[in-house]
């Protein structure tokens, strides 16, 4: 019978844990001190800024338990904090894991978490060099603190978007939230953990290796990720640039899979693409002639599309949506709001 | 009355947040991009390697939400981080926080614990630089990520004490178990709150400047901080250094408020000061030559108390307590852990 951490206890357990990522995880470069003191340390490189992200997924809350495995409950919470690395432009190269575990939870079920995060990790070279175990009563919390790397010249904020710029978006955003709405929406029984939208919802892919080509090739004059939905996003970029955008609903990427569950469920297919979703799709802006730029340093390292979806605009415009038929409706980023609603 | 965070909103929380820390935090050197975009940045300060560490508290769990303040709450959590930086002699400069929250939090409450973040990284010149707040329905808890920096070659670790060596602490462990057992032992409306030893257990000092004084100093052969209690703590010592541990249990120091505690709870005194304890003191070994250095290392810094309590012996001879009458007791390292017992 698999034990429980109330079995190993945490003293076992973080002994577990350790020698789970010896052997499976690898070492990053510069690290001068792993998991067993009261910091860890690393020494930086030379020439390069330090990015650091921290991100926390609650049980209930940001996954269905019921739902997605360890292994990729793992992957998740990982991806969307490589996502905020990549999103800069960078190399993610160390994680902290802070737990917050039950005491019935199994030892088996939290190795899989951790091979779920190795296994995004590991694709980078990077490495957990710290975190904490704490008993959490009611529901599992996961909270990680990515730390990475960049030159100062390569970094792309999400404030720096100009008046005039096109704004490109890769990936399909939305496939995320029309997964969790097939899940919520699921008839007792209905095993839908292979569909390709619930994928989504379990693990979306990030785009750091996008981003970070995004980031080498200078084309780009802002970025950001989408873990606040399109709009969400898109309203940070415009708030935090000084600038207005204006989108062109024909334009907007949507997917079969997307179109055919929105009918499914009796959704407007743009709430699903505009509205909070946990994709980790990045908006990109630069100028009109450095829209191919931008492409093929996608296309150097990826298959994931990058449309064109609209155009950054002065200020005093605010964001506006423009209709298939021309007509526009100004409207306000509704992101994803954990408090309000 | 005071708006909750349903109210205010995550938006509305972190805009609150980021403009008390631009009024009332400092900004620490070298940071390149603070709180409002994916990843905060940093420019490391040459030939200094940097240190991380993370720590967590969950209500209930870790504290008392009736019996603590926001404000010290806020203290506590970030002290318990400031201690794991200098126990390594290492400077804390930036820090992550990572709130799950209640719907029905007062924004003022979250304002005073940000208040409490900062009176502790303020003294360092530190700064908050990035974040993530997310609903947690039934216990609050805070995860704090605190980036350090120290020279290579002043980084005390805690495997690498040598048999022979002496052992000091510095204050006096177990005022924190002491004020938490006077808590849980509370008559109705018995206000503790002014209580040193439960001033102890709400906001327990670290023991930071002296950390690096001692790791500048150059004298200590190791060093720990006594977050898993004090042979908790002495226990990694050992097992990390490959060594084992006596201590004379007459050394011990045991302030008056602790005896008069442990008698009034009918505890012994060696219980509460051996045992779990959230203290952040710290365990330090040197040679025999060198402890007047390291006591003078401390002096040039603070009053507090340094004291030689034992000797590290060869790891086969494990881990000793030596009593008033010469017998000697083998004993096992019980620290704190979470989730058995």
């Amino acid at each position: 019978m698999s034990k429980n951490l109330s079995d190993i206890g945490e003293f076992g357990l973080i002994d577990r844990i350790h020698r789970l990522l010896e052997k499976e995880g690898l070492r990053a470069p510069g690290i001068t001190l792993g998991i067993g003191d009261d910091a860890a340390s690393f020494c930086p490189r030379a020439g390069h800024e330090i990015l650091v992200t921290c991100d926390s997924m609650v049980e209930g809350r940001h996954y269905l338990p019921n739902h997605i495995t360890p292994f990729d409950l793992g992957r998740r919470a990982m991806t969307l904090n490589i996502s905020d690395i990549g999103a800069m432009g960078g190399q993610p190269l160390y994680a902290l894991v802070s737990l917050g575990l039950k005491a019935e939870t199994l030892m088996t079920d939290v190795e899989a978490m951790y091979r779920g995060f190795i296994a995004e990790l590991n694709p980078f070279g990077a490495s957990i060099i710290g975190g904490n175990v704490t008993k959490a009563e009611h529901a599992i919390f996961i909270d990680i603190t990515l730390i990475g790397e960049a030159k100062p010249e390569k970094i792309v904020r999400r404030s720096t978007a100009k008046a005039g710029d096109i704004i490109l978006i890769t990936g399909y955003p939305g496939q995320s939230a029309a997964g969790l709405h097939l899940l919520l929406n699921a008839v007792d029984g209905e095993d839908l953990s292979d569909h390709p939208l619930v994928r989504a919802f379990n693990t979306p892919s990030h785009r750091a290796r996008e981003g970070k080509a995004i980031a080498q090739s200078g084309y780009a004059t802002a970025m950001i990720d989408t873990s606040d939905g399109f709009l969400g996003d898109l309203g940070h970029v415009c708030e935090e640039s000084g600038v207005g955008a204006t989108l062109n609903l024909d334009s907007i990427p949507i997917s079969e899979e997307l179109r055919k569950a929105a009918v499914k469920l009796g959704l407007d297919p743009y709430e699903l693409v505009l509205k909070e979703s946990d994709d980790y799709e990045l908006i990109v802006t630069c100028s009109a002639g450095n829209v191919e730029g931008v492409r093929s340093a996608v296309s150097a390292v990826s298959d994931v599309p990058v449309t064109e979806v609209g155009r950054i605009t002065d200020a005093a415009d605010g964001i506006k949506l423009i209709f298939h038929d021309g007509t526009q409706r100004a409207i306000t980023p509704a992101g994803w709001d954990h408090f309000s609603g």
